[in-house]
Protein backbone atom coordinates (compact mmCIF):
# COMPACT_ATOMS: atom_id res chain seq x y z
CA UNK A 1 0.00 0.00 0.00
CA UNK A 2 0.90 3.68 -0.66
CA UNK A 3 1.25 5.69 2.68
CA UNK A 4 -1.01 7.98 3.67
CA UNK A 5 -1.60 10.10 6.40
CA UNK A 6 -2.89 8.84 9.37
CA UNK A 7 -3.45 10.29 13.11
CA UNK A 8 -2.13 10.08 16.51
CA UNK A 9 -5.49 9.05 17.52
CA UNK A 10 -6.26 6.28 14.66
CA UNK A 11 -2.13 5.07 15.98
CA UNK A 12 -3.73 4.58 19.53
CA UNK A 13 -6.54 1.99 18.31
CA UNK A 14 -4.95 -0.25 15.96
CA UNK A 15 -3.01 -2.41 18.93
CA UNK A 16 -6.23 -2.57 19.96
CA UNK A 17 -8.09 -3.75 16.53
CA UNK A 18 -4.50 -6.09 16.48
CA UNK A 19 -4.57 -7.53 19.55
CA UNK A 20 -8.92 -8.26 19.36
CA UNK A 21 -8.17 -9.68 15.96
CA UNK A 22 -5.49 -12.26 17.34
CA UNK A 23 -7.46 -13.33 20.25
CA UNK A 24 -10.19 -14.71 18.44
CA UNK A 25 -10.53 -18.29 18.50
CA UNK A 26 -8.87 -20.48 15.90
CA UNK A 27 -11.85 -21.69 14.25
CA UNK A 28 -14.09 -17.97 14.48
CA UNK A 29 -14.89 -17.29 10.82
CA UNK A 30 -12.00 -16.83 8.20
CA UNK A 31 -13.74 -13.17 7.62
CA UNK A 32 -14.46 -10.44 10.08
CA UNK A 33 -16.57 -7.31 9.53
CA UNK A 34 -15.59 -3.58 10.69
CA UNK A 35 -19.13 -3.78 12.52
CA UNK A 36 -18.42 -7.37 15.00
CA UNK A 37 -14.89 -4.97 15.90
CA UNK A 38 -16.76 -2.01 16.37
CA UNK A 39 -18.92 -3.40 18.68
CA UNK A 40 -16.66 -5.74 20.22
CA UNK A 41 -14.44 -2.99 20.91
CA UNK A 42 -16.93 -0.33 22.10
CA UNK A 43 -16.22 1.91 19.30
CA UNK A 44 -18.41 3.09 16.63
CA UNK A 45 -18.91 1.61 13.03
CA UNK A 46 -17.99 4.28 10.98
CA UNK A 47 -14.23 5.22 12.72
CA UNK A 48 -13.55 1.26 12.57
CA UNK A 49 -14.29 0.93 8.57
CA UNK A 50 -12.07 4.14 8.28
CA UNK A 51 -9.34 3.11 9.78
CA UNK A 52 -9.25 -0.45 8.47
CA UNK A 53 -9.51 1.38 5.11
CA UNK A 54 -6.29 3.03 5.99
CA UNK A 55 -3.94 0.18 6.82
CA UNK A 56 -5.52 -2.80 4.39
CA UNK A 57 -7.14 -2.66 0.57
CA UNK A 58 -9.03 -5.84 1.39
CA UNK A 59 -11.95 -4.94 2.80
CA UNK A 60 -15.25 -6.16 0.84
CA UNK A 61 -18.77 -4.99 1.21
CA UNK A 62 -20.81 -7.58 2.36
CA UNK A 63 -17.83 -10.08 3.55
CA UNK A 64 -15.43 -7.72 5.72
CA UNK A 65 -11.94 -8.68 6.01
CA UNK A 66 -9.80 -11.47 5.39
CA UNK A 67 -9.03 -12.00 8.74
CA UNK A 68 -5.65 -13.40 8.30
CA UNK A 69 -4.76 -10.38 5.72
CA UNK A 70 -6.45 -8.05 7.95
CA UNK A 71 -3.52 -9.18 11.01
CA UNK A 72 -0.61 -9.43 8.55
CA UNK A 73 -1.80 -5.22 6.86
CA UNK A 74 -2.13 -4.30 10.39
CA UNK A 75 1.24 -5.57 11.57
CA UNK A 76 2.99 -4.83 8.25
CA UNK A 77 1.79 -1.40 8.85
CA UNK A 78 2.68 -0.63 12.45
CA UNK A 79 5.97 -2.68 11.49
CA UNK A 80 5.85 -5.44 13.91
CA UNK A 81 7.24 -7.66 11.85
CA UNK A 82 10.75 -5.41 11.61
CA UNK A 83 12.26 -5.75 15.06
CA UNK A 84 13.72 -2.54 16.62
CA UNK A 85 16.18 -3.17 18.77
CA UNK A 86 16.23 -1.14 22.36
CA UNK A 87 18.57 -1.20 25.63
CA UNK A 88 17.42 -0.04 29.02
CA UNK A 89 19.19 2.05 31.47
CA UNK A 90 18.76 1.46 34.88
CA UNK A 91 18.48 -2.68 36.18
CA UNK A 92 16.37 -1.49 39.61
CA UNK A 93 12.80 -3.28 40.11
CA UNK A 94 10.97 -1.35 37.48
CA UNK A 95 13.69 -2.22 35.01
CA UNK A 96 14.40 -5.49 35.83
CA UNK A 97 10.52 -6.30 34.97
CA UNK A 98 10.58 -4.95 31.64
CA UNK A 99 13.95 -6.49 30.86
CA UNK A 100 11.98 -9.77 31.78
CA UNK A 101 9.00 -8.87 29.92
CA UNK A 102 9.12 -10.89 26.78
CA UNK A 103 5.91 -9.61 25.53
CA UNK A 104 7.21 -6.40 23.59
CA UNK A 105 8.95 -8.59 21.08
CA UNK A 106 4.98 -8.93 19.86
CA UNK A 107 5.39 -5.62 18.90
CA UNK A 108 8.64 -5.43 17.30
CA UNK A 109 10.74 -4.46 20.29
CA UNK A 110 13.71 -6.20 21.15
CA UNK A 111 15.13 -5.12 24.49
CA UNK A 112 18.56 -6.75 24.00
CA UNK A 113 20.32 -5.82 27.29
CA UNK A 114 20.22 -3.31 30.09
CA UNK A 115 22.76 -0.71 31.76
CA UNK A 116 23.46 0.34 35.15
CA UNK A 117 25.93 2.15 37.22
CA UNK A 118 26.69 -0.55 39.35
CA UNK A 119 25.37 -3.77 37.86
CA UNK A 120 24.65 -6.10 40.34
CA UNK A 121 23.77 -9.28 39.10
CA UNK A 122 25.44 -9.38 35.17
CA UNK A 123 22.73 -11.65 34.17
CA UNK A 124 18.69 -11.02 34.69
CA UNK A 125 16.38 -14.68 35.08
CA UNK A 126 15.54 -13.78 31.16
CA UNK A 127 18.76 -14.39 30.42
CA UNK A 128 19.62 -11.01 29.28
CA UNK A 129 23.00 -9.20 30.26
CA UNK A 130 23.15 -6.19 32.48
CA UNK A 131 26.26 -4.07 31.22
CA UNK A 132 27.70 -0.99 33.06
CA UNK A 133 27.25 1.82 31.70
CA UNK A 134 30.58 2.41 30.40
CA UNK A 135 29.93 -0.13 27.75
CA UNK A 136 27.16 1.67 26.17
CA UNK A 137 28.67 3.03 23.56
CA UNK A 138 30.25 0.00 22.10
CA UNK A 139 27.43 -2.15 21.83
CA UNK A 140 24.47 0.58 20.46
CA UNK A 141 27.06 0.87 17.73
CA UNK A 142 27.86 -2.80 16.93
CA UNK A 143 24.29 -3.66 17.11
CA UNK A 144 22.53 -0.97 15.85
CA UNK A 145 20.25 0.42 18.81
CA UNK A 146 18.03 3.00 18.13
CA UNK A 147 15.83 3.02 20.99
CA UNK A 148 16.72 3.89 25.29
CA UNK A 149 14.30 2.96 27.53
CA UNK A 150 15.21 4.83 31.00
CA UNK A 151 14.39 3.18 34.14
CA UNK A 152 16.32 4.99 36.44
CA UNK A 153 14.94 7.11 39.60
CA UNK A 154 14.07 10.73 38.58
CA UNK A 155 17.02 12.69 39.97
CA UNK A 156 19.51 10.56 37.53
CA UNK A 157 17.00 10.59 34.76
CA UNK A 158 18.51 13.72 32.78
CA UNK A 159 21.96 12.18 33.20
CA UNK A 160 20.92 8.69 31.53
CA UNK A 161 19.26 10.76 28.65
CA UNK A 162 22.45 12.40 27.69
CA UNK A 163 24.41 9.55 27.67
CA UNK A 164 21.93 7.46 25.52
CA UNK A 165 21.88 10.71 23.23
CA UNK A 166 25.80 10.62 23.38
CA UNK A 167 25.36 6.73 22.24
CA UNK A 168 23.43 7.51 19.22
CA UNK A 169 19.78 6.48 20.49
CA UNK A 170 17.36 8.69 18.70
CA UNK A 171 14.35 7.65 20.20
CA UNK A 172 13.87 7.56 24.18
CA UNK A 173 10.74 5.68 26.46
CA UNK A 174 11.14 7.56 29.91
CA UNK A 175 9.68 5.76 32.71
CA UNK A 176 11.20 8.10 35.03
CA UNK A 177 8.85 10.87 36.16
CA UNK A 178 11.01 13.93 35.74
CA UNK A 179 10.82 15.93 32.62
CA UNK A 180 13.58 15.40 30.12
CA UNK A 181 15.98 18.13 28.10
CA UNK A 182 16.42 16.46 24.76
CA UNK A 183 17.33 18.01 21.32
CA UNK A 184 14.53 18.54 18.62
CA UNK A 185 15.77 15.40 16.41
CA UNK A 186 15.86 13.36 19.49
CA UNK A 187 12.31 11.72 20.25
CA UNK A 188 10.70 11.17 23.80
CA UNK A 189 7.73 9.57 25.29
CA UNK A 190 6.67 9.68 28.89
CA UNK A 191 5.31 6.55 30.65
CA UNK A 192 4.61 7.28 34.48
CA UNK A 193 3.02 4.10 35.91
CA UNK A 194 2.82 5.70 39.09
CA UNK A 195 1.01 9.25 38.23
CA UNK A 196 -1.54 6.78 36.34
CA UNK A 197 -1.81 5.15 40.21
CA UNK A 198 -1.95 8.02 42.18
CA UNK A 199 -4.32 9.51 39.96
CA UNK A 200 -6.73 6.52 40.53
CA UNK A 201 -6.06 6.13 44.44
CA UNK A 202 -7.07 9.86 44.63
CA UNK A 203 -10.15 9.32 42.63
CA UNK A 204 -11.15 6.31 44.50
CA UNK A 205 -10.67 8.39 47.53
CA UNK A 206 -12.82 11.53 46.39
CA UNK A 207 -15.98 8.79 46.03
CA UNK A 208 -16.00 7.51 49.08
CA UNK B 1 -4.24 20.84 56.54
CA UNK B 2 -8.13 21.11 54.74
CA UNK B 3 -8.86 19.41 52.26
CA UNK B 4 -8.91 21.96 48.88
CA UNK B 5 -9.80 21.64 45.39
CA UNK B 6 -6.98 20.18 43.16
CA UNK B 7 -6.67 19.79 39.47
CA UNK B 8 -5.58 16.57 37.73
CA UNK B 9 -2.75 17.96 35.92
CA UNK B 10 -1.46 18.88 39.53
CA UNK B 11 -2.19 15.39 41.04
CA UNK B 12 -0.02 14.40 37.73
CA UNK B 13 3.08 16.58 38.68
CA UNK B 14 3.26 15.96 42.14
CA UNK B 15 4.62 12.06 42.49
CA UNK B 16 7.52 14.07 40.05
CA UNK B 17 8.12 16.11 43.04
CA UNK B 18 8.04 13.59 45.13
CA UNK B 19 10.39 11.57 43.20
CA UNK B 20 12.79 14.09 43.19
CA UNK B 21 12.82 15.31 46.56
CA UNK B 22 13.42 11.27 47.52
CA UNK B 23 16.29 11.07 44.63
CA UNK B 24 18.51 14.21 47.01
CA UNK B 25 21.65 12.70 48.98
CA UNK B 26 21.51 12.65 52.18
CA UNK B 27 23.52 15.56 52.77
CA UNK B 28 21.74 17.79 50.85
CA UNK B 29 20.54 21.18 52.60
CA UNK B 30 17.66 20.73 54.45
CA UNK B 31 15.65 23.42 53.03
CA UNK B 32 14.68 23.78 49.36
CA UNK B 33 12.98 26.43 47.10
CA UNK B 34 10.05 26.26 44.92
CA UNK B 35 12.73 27.50 42.06
CA UNK B 36 15.25 25.04 42.91
CA UNK B 37 12.27 22.52 42.21
CA UNK B 38 11.50 23.94 39.16
CA UNK B 39 14.44 24.40 37.39
CA UNK B 40 15.68 21.09 37.99
CA UNK B 41 11.99 19.55 36.81
CA UNK B 42 11.70 22.10 33.56
CA UNK B 43 8.95 23.74 35.35
CA UNK B 44 7.64 27.67 36.06
CA UNK B 45 8.82 28.80 39.36
CA UNK B 46 5.24 29.70 39.60
CA UNK B 47 3.65 26.67 39.20
CA UNK B 48 5.45 24.65 41.54
CA UNK B 49 4.96 27.48 44.18
CA UNK B 50 1.53 26.97 43.78
CA UNK B 51 1.59 23.37 43.76
CA UNK B 52 3.61 22.81 46.85
CA UNK B 53 1.20 25.58 48.75
CA UNK B 54 -2.03 23.03 47.46
CA UNK B 55 -0.10 20.28 49.93
CA UNK B 56 1.83 21.99 52.10
CA UNK B 57 1.80 24.79 54.82
CA UNK B 58 5.43 24.91 55.33
CA UNK B 59 6.59 27.25 52.78
CA UNK B 60 8.89 29.97 54.02
CA UNK B 61 9.63 32.97 52.05
CA UNK B 62 13.28 33.20 51.96
CA UNK B 63 14.41 29.64 53.51
CA UNK B 64 11.56 27.54 50.93
CA UNK B 65 9.94 24.15 52.47
CA UNK B 66 12.25 22.23 54.93
CA UNK B 67 12.76 18.83 52.60
CA UNK B 68 11.11 16.02 55.42
CA UNK B 69 8.11 17.82 56.07
CA UNK B 70 7.47 18.53 52.69
CA UNK B 71 7.93 14.91 51.44
CA UNK B 72 5.93 14.19 54.69
CA UNK B 73 3.15 16.50 53.37
CA UNK B 74 3.08 15.51 50.37
CA UNK B 75 2.69 11.60 50.89
CA UNK B 76 -0.07 12.73 53.39
CA UNK B 77 -1.67 14.00 50.33
CA UNK B 78 -1.28 11.81 48.23
CA UNK B 79 -2.17 8.87 51.06
CA UNK B 80 0.91 6.89 49.92
CA UNK B 81 1.02 5.76 53.93
CA UNK B 82 -2.43 4.41 53.85
CA UNK B 83 -1.56 1.08 52.37
CA UNK B 84 -4.45 0.20 49.46
CA UNK B 85 -4.80 -3.88 48.41
CA UNK B 86 -5.24 -4.32 45.26
CA UNK B 87 -5.52 -8.26 43.39
CA UNK B 88 -4.42 -8.71 39.60
CA UNK B 89 -6.48 -10.81 36.93
CA UNK B 90 -4.17 -12.46 34.42
CA UNK B 91 -0.82 -14.12 35.31
CA UNK B 92 0.44 -14.15 31.84
CA UNK B 93 4.16 -12.00 30.99
CA UNK B 94 2.69 -8.29 31.87
CA UNK B 95 1.15 -9.76 34.84
CA UNK B 96 4.02 -11.75 35.95
CA UNK B 97 6.06 -8.72 35.38
CA UNK B 98 3.91 -6.46 37.98
CA UNK B 99 3.55 -8.87 40.27
CA UNK B 100 7.37 -9.32 40.90
CA UNK B 101 8.05 -5.41 41.00
CA UNK B 102 7.63 -4.27 44.51
CA UNK B 103 8.03 -0.69 43.40
CA UNK B 104 4.34 0.13 43.92
CA UNK B 105 4.41 -0.10 47.47
CA UNK B 106 5.89 3.27 47.81
CA UNK B 107 3.18 4.32 46.09
CA UNK B 108 0.85 2.84 48.87
CA UNK B 109 -0.23 -0.30 46.54
CA UNK B 110 0.36 -3.36 47.94
CA UNK B 111 -0.60 -6.46 45.32
CA UNK B 112 -1.61 -9.26 46.98
CA UNK B 113 -1.95 -11.76 44.75
CA UNK B 114 -2.76 -12.77 41.47
CA UNK B 115 -5.91 -14.53 39.72
CA UNK B 116 -5.92 -16.87 36.44
CA UNK B 117 -7.87 -18.92 34.87
CA UNK B 118 -5.46 -21.35 34.77
CA UNK B 119 -2.87 -21.34 37.28
CA UNK B 120 0.28 -22.99 36.03
CA UNK B 121 2.50 -22.03 38.33
CA UNK B 122 1.15 -21.58 42.69
CA UNK B 123 4.10 -18.80 43.10
CA UNK B 124 5.86 -16.26 41.37
CA UNK B 125 9.45 -15.45 42.36
CA UNK B 126 8.36 -13.15 44.52
CA UNK B 127 6.72 -15.08 46.68
CA UNK B 128 3.44 -13.57 45.80
CA UNK B 129 0.57 -16.29 45.29
CA UNK B 130 -1.57 -17.46 41.97
CA UNK B 131 -4.72 -18.56 42.72
CA UNK B 132 -7.54 -19.83 40.39
CA UNK B 133 -10.46 -17.13 39.45
CA UNK B 134 -13.30 -18.99 41.31
CA UNK B 135 -11.47 -18.03 44.54
CA UNK B 136 -11.79 -14.39 43.95
CA UNK B 137 -14.69 -13.20 45.62
CA UNK B 138 -13.62 -14.82 48.95
CA UNK B 139 -9.93 -13.30 48.65
CA UNK B 140 -11.36 -9.63 48.21
CA UNK B 141 -14.23 -9.90 50.78
CA UNK B 142 -11.52 -11.50 53.52
CA UNK B 143 -8.65 -8.82 52.78
CA UNK B 144 -10.86 -5.86 51.66
CA UNK B 145 -9.61 -5.32 48.28
CA UNK B 146 -10.60 -2.15 46.66
CA UNK B 147 -8.38 -2.29 43.50
CA UNK B 148 -8.33 -4.47 40.56
CA UNK B 149 -5.66 -4.54 38.05
CA UNK B 150 -6.42 -6.15 34.33
CA UNK B 151 -3.68 -8.19 32.21
CA UNK B 152 -5.09 -10.32 30.77
CA UNK B 153 -5.59 -10.76 26.58
CA UNK B 154 -8.09 -8.15 25.31
CA UNK B 155 -10.40 -10.39 24.46
CA UNK B 156 -10.84 -10.92 27.87
CA UNK B 157 -10.59 -8.16 29.62
CA UNK B 158 -14.43 -7.73 29.72
CA UNK B 159 -15.40 -10.71 31.22
CA UNK B 160 -12.22 -9.37 33.97
CA UNK B 161 -13.50 -6.76 34.46
CA UNK B 162 -16.98 -8.00 35.13
CA UNK B 163 -15.60 -10.60 37.64
CA UNK B 164 -13.91 -7.92 39.52
CA UNK B 165 -16.91 -5.47 39.79
CA UNK B 166 -18.83 -8.82 41.35
CA UNK B 167 -15.85 -9.30 43.60
CA UNK B 168 -16.53 -5.31 44.75
CA UNK B 169 -13.80 -4.11 43.27
CA UNK B 170 -14.18 0.03 43.06
CA UNK B 171 -11.51 0.93 40.75
CA UNK B 172 -9.67 -0.87 38.16
CA UNK B 173 -6.43 -0.41 36.81
CA UNK B 174 -6.50 -2.11 32.44
CA UNK B 175 -3.47 -2.77 30.96
CA UNK B 176 -5.62 -4.72 28.18
CA UNK B 177 -5.78 -2.48 25.04
CA UNK B 178 -9.61 -2.48 24.73
CA UNK B 179 -12.13 -0.16 26.26
CA UNK B 180 -14.05 -2.04 28.95
CA UNK B 181 -17.74 -1.44 29.94
CA UNK B 182 -18.42 -0.48 33.64
CA UNK B 183 -21.12 0.96 35.82
CA UNK B 184 -20.11 4.85 36.27
CA UNK B 185 -19.23 4.02 39.59
CA UNK B 186 -16.86 2.33 39.23
CA UNK B 187 -12.88 3.83 38.27
CA UNK B 188 -11.38 2.53 35.09
CA UNK B 189 -7.85 3.77 34.64
CA UNK B 190 -6.02 2.78 31.18
CA UNK B 191 -2.94 2.08 30.51
CA UNK B 192 -1.62 0.66 27.22
CA UNK B 193 2.53 0.22 27.30
CA UNK B 194 2.45 -1.50 23.51
CA UNK B 195 0.49 1.92 22.60
CA UNK B 196 2.77 4.12 23.60
CA UNK B 197 5.83 1.97 21.98
CA UNK B 198 3.98 2.09 18.86
CA UNK B 199 3.77 5.69 18.68
CA UNK B 200 7.33 5.88 19.51
CA UNK B 201 8.37 3.08 16.92
CA UNK B 202 6.02 5.05 13.90
CA UNK B 203 7.51 8.48 14.69
CA UNK B 204 11.02 7.37 14.68
CA UNK B 205 9.79 6.06 10.95
CA UNK B 206 7.96 9.16 10.24
CA UNK B 207 11.90 11.01 10.66
CA UNK B 208 14.04 8.49 9.03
Amino acid sequence: MQPKKFSKAMLRRLPGYLDYLKSLPEDASSNISARTMANALGLGDVLVRKDLAMVSDGGRCKTGHNRENLIKDMEDFLDYNKTANAILVGAGKMGQALLCYDGFEDYGLNIMAGFDVAPSRSKTESGKCIYPNDQMAAFCRENDVRIGIITVPGAYAQQACDLLIECGIKAIWNFAPVHLHAPKNILVQNENLAISLTALRMQLKSQE
